[in-house]
C-alpha cells in the first residue's frame, strides 16, 4: 500500500513532541525533503529543483504547520497537514522569511527555543543569508539544535516503513537477478548501467536515483565513479550499488559478478565478504551496538578496508544513522534497517558486498535476498 | 565528449577570482554539489548520501583545494585538483572541521574574507553546528556570502555546457516521440511515468532524477504530484515533465497529450501555450530582461496563471537563476540557457507547456525541438 495510515504520522508527532518537551523546544523547524516527509507524507520529486525554500513548524502540541510556496499548496493539502500557509515563491525579497517568523512567533513563546537539525548528516535547505534574517526576525526566540531528536525518531522505523523498504529490496532482488540478461563480456559499462536501471523501473522501482559500480580486472578500483564506456572484459568483476525508490524509501545493496571466469583471489574474496556479512547478520540484535557490528566484520576483511565504515542505516535517504564504524556505540533498536557492507581488497582492486537487514526483537531478518558465498559468473 | 578540456575548469577559476578580487573575498567556500562540480568536474551520484561533507576552497590564486571524505580521493584525483586533502568520514567527532579550518587559514590571511554562498537557490551542506564550529576556529577571517559570485558565473554558459544540455535535450526529445508506445487509454498513469524512465534511460540518458506530470479531464490539477494509479481516460489531458541528466547536465521540458480526443478548451489552450512560448523566443536576446519575457507572455494566459513563474535557468541543477517573474530584470547574456514554461487555465484545471532555449549572439536557439500548436493525441 503507498502513503501511510493517519495514525502514524500522528504516533511520530506524538512522540517528537515528547521528545521536545524532555529538550525543552517550543517548535521544530524542519528544512529537508526528508524532514518534511516525515511528519506530513508529503512526497514529490520536486525538491529536485533548488530554487524555492521548504518549512515545516511542528509545535509543541496539535499537528505540523506547513510555511510552504504555493506551487505545493494543494499536493500538501492531500495530507493529514490542516494548517498550510504559502507564499509565491520565488520572491526576491522575502522568499518566505516573514512568514516563517510570523508562523514561528505564534507557537513559540518569548526566549522560547526552536530546534533546527544541525549534527552530522543533516544540513539546513535554506539561504543561509535567510536563516540569519530569521534569526533577527525572531528577536527574543532562539534558534538552536534538535539535540537529536529527529535522528533518534527516523532511526528506529515502524512496520509500514520496513514494508516499503523491503518491497524496494525485493524490486532490486528481482532487477540483480537479471543482470545475466544484459551483463557480458564486450557491453560497455555505461550501457550496463542504464540498462540496470532500465531493469529496476520494469521491476517496479518508481525512481532510481542512486547507481553506482565498477569494473576491472580481479576487483575494481572505486566505488562512487560514474560508468566508464570500456566494455567488460573477460575476468572483470563487476559491481552495482543500487538505490531506488519504492514510495518514497531507499534499499542501498549491491551484487557482484565475476565475467566469464573468477580468479581464485576474486573467488576468495567474495567468500570472505559473505562470511562477514554472515556474521554480522547472526550477531545483530537489540542492545548490541553498531560498533559491535563492525567489530564483528573487520577480522575478515585486512587492516585497510576492514577500517572503514562496514554498513549504515537506511531509509528515507540513501544512507542513514547509525554508522557501522568503531566509534559509533549506538546500540540496535527493534526496527531499525541497516546495511552490512563489508569491502576487502583483492589482487586486482577491492570488492565490496552489500545487503540490507531489519532488526527485530529477537534477532535480525534479510531484507534483500542473501548472496551466496560463491560469485556469479557471466 | 564526456567531461570537459581543462581549458574550462582553468577559466571557471580565473573568472571567480577576477569577481573575488572585486569583492575582496580571500576565498571562496563551497559545499554543494553543482559548487564544487563546477570548478573540479568531480562527478559521481554519490551526493544522494547525506552523511559526508565535501568542501571546496577556491583561493584567490592558483587552483582549488579539494578538502573531502577519503572515499573520494581516487575519483577527485582523476580531476584537475592537485591539492587533495582528505579525512576519514564520518566522524563522529570532528567530521573534517578542523582540517577545512587549518586549510582556510593557509589561504586566507587574518581577518580575511572567506565567501560561502547565502543567497537565493542556495544552501549550504554543512550540518549548522560545523559551520558554527567552524566559524569559531576561524578566529579572526569572517565568513560572509559570495556576493552572488557563483550564481553569476554559473548562469551563463560555456559552448561546451550548452552542448551537454543540448544532448539532454535532444534525448528527451526522442523519448517524448516514442509515448504513443506506452500510454493510451487504460494504462495508469504510474506505469507511464515508470516506461517513460525507460525509454529516457534507452535513449541514453545517464539518470532520471526528475519525472513530474498529470493527467485529468481536460487538463490537471498539479505539475509536482507523484503519478498516481489511475489508469489514463478517453478526454484526459497526460503531461510528462522530465529532467534527465547527460554528463552532469540537466534538460528540463513537458510535453501534452491528448487521450483519444481533445476538447476545445484544450486545443485552445495548448495553441496559446506554443503562442506564449514562440513569443517569448522571439524576443529573446541579449539585453532583454527575464520579466520582459514573463511580461510578453502573461498576456496569453489569463490573469492567475500567468502570474506565476513562467520559465527559469538550466543547466548543472534542474533550475537555476535567473526566474522568469515581474521582479526579475536579470538581462539576458549570449550563454543563459532558460526554460520558457507557461501555464495557463483550462475547463479541467491546467496545461503548462515547457521548451529549453539558449540565449546566442543575436537571439534564442531552440535545444527542445519546440511542440506544435496543436496538441497530439493519443
Amino acid at each position: 500500500m503507498r502513503g501511510f495510515a493517519e495514525a502514524e504520522f500522528v504516533e511520530r508527532t506524538a512522540r517528537a513532541q515528547a521528545l521536545m518537551a524532555d529538550h525543552e523546544l517550543a517548535a521544530l523547524l524542519l528544512t529537508t525533503e526528508p524532514e518534511v516527509r516525515y511528519f506530513t507524507g508529503y512526497l514529490t520529486r520536486f525538491w529536485e529543483s533548488p530554487t524555492r525554500p521548504w518549512f515545516l513548524i511542528l509545535p509543541a502540541n496539535g499537528k505540523p504547520i506547513a510555511v510552504i510556496p504555493s506551487i505545493g499548496a494543494d499536493l500538501m493539502g492531500k495530507t493529514w497537514v490542516e494548517d498550510i500557509r504559502t507564499w509565491t515563491s520565488p520572491d526576491l525579497e522575502d522568499d518566505g522569511v516573514t512568514l516563517l517568523g510570523e508562523s514561528l512567533r505564534e507557537v513559540v513563546p518569548a526566549s522560547g527555543r526552536i530546534g533546527l537539525p544541525d549534527g552530522h548528516e543533516t544540513h539546513v535547505r535554506m539561504p543561509l543569508a535567510d536563516l540569519e534574517r530569521l534569526r533577527r526576525e525572531l528577536d527574543g526566540c532562539v534558534v538552536a539544535g534538535d539535540s537529536g531528536i529527529i535522528r533518534q525518531l527516523r532511526m528506529v522505523k515502524s512496520a509500514a516503513e520496513i514494508a516499503k523498504i523491503a518491497k524496494a529490496c525485493s524490486i532490486a532482488d528481482r532487477a540483480f537477478a537479471r543482470v545475466p540478461e544484459i551483463a557480458r563480456e564486450g557491453v560497455p559499462l555505461e550501457e550496463v548501467f542504464r540498462r540496470f536501471q532500465m531493469l529496476c523501473l520494469e521491476e517496479g522501482a518508481d525512481f532510481v536515483p542512486y547507481l553506482a559500480g565498477g569494473a576491472g580486472a580481479g576487483g575494481y578500483d572505486d566505488v562512487i565513479s560514474p560508468a566508464s564506456e570500456t566494455p567488460l572484459q573477460s575476468g572483470d568483476v563487476l559491481m552495482l550499488d543500487t538505490g531506488l525508490i519504492w514510495d518514497g524509501y531507499f534499499c542501498d545493496f549491491d551484487r557482484n559478478w565475476a565475467v566469464s571466469t573468477a580468479s581464485d583471489s576474486v573467488t576468495d574474496g567474495h567468500e570472505r565478504l559473505i562470511a562477514a556479512t554472515e556474521a554480522a547478520f547472526e550477531m545483530a540484535k537489540p542492545g548490541v551496538t553498531a560498533s559491535q557490528l563492525h567489530a564483528v566484520m573487520a577480522p575478515f576483511l585486512g587492516e585497510e578496508t576492514g577500517a572503514g565504515r562496514l554498513g549504515h542505516g537506511l531509509g528515507m535517504s540513501l544512507t542513514e544513522w547509525p554508522s557501522l564504524i568503531p566509534t559509533d556505540h549506538t546500540p540496535l533498536v527493534d526496527g531499525m534497517v541497516l546495511t552490512l557492507e563489508p569491502g576487502i581488497a583483492t589482487a586486482g582492486g577491492v570488492l565490496v558486498h552489500e545487503e540490507n537487514i531489519a532488526i527485530t526483537e529477537t534477532g535480525a531478518r534479510w531484507l534483500s535476498t542473501p548472496a551466496a558465498a560463491e560469485i556469479s559468473v557471466i
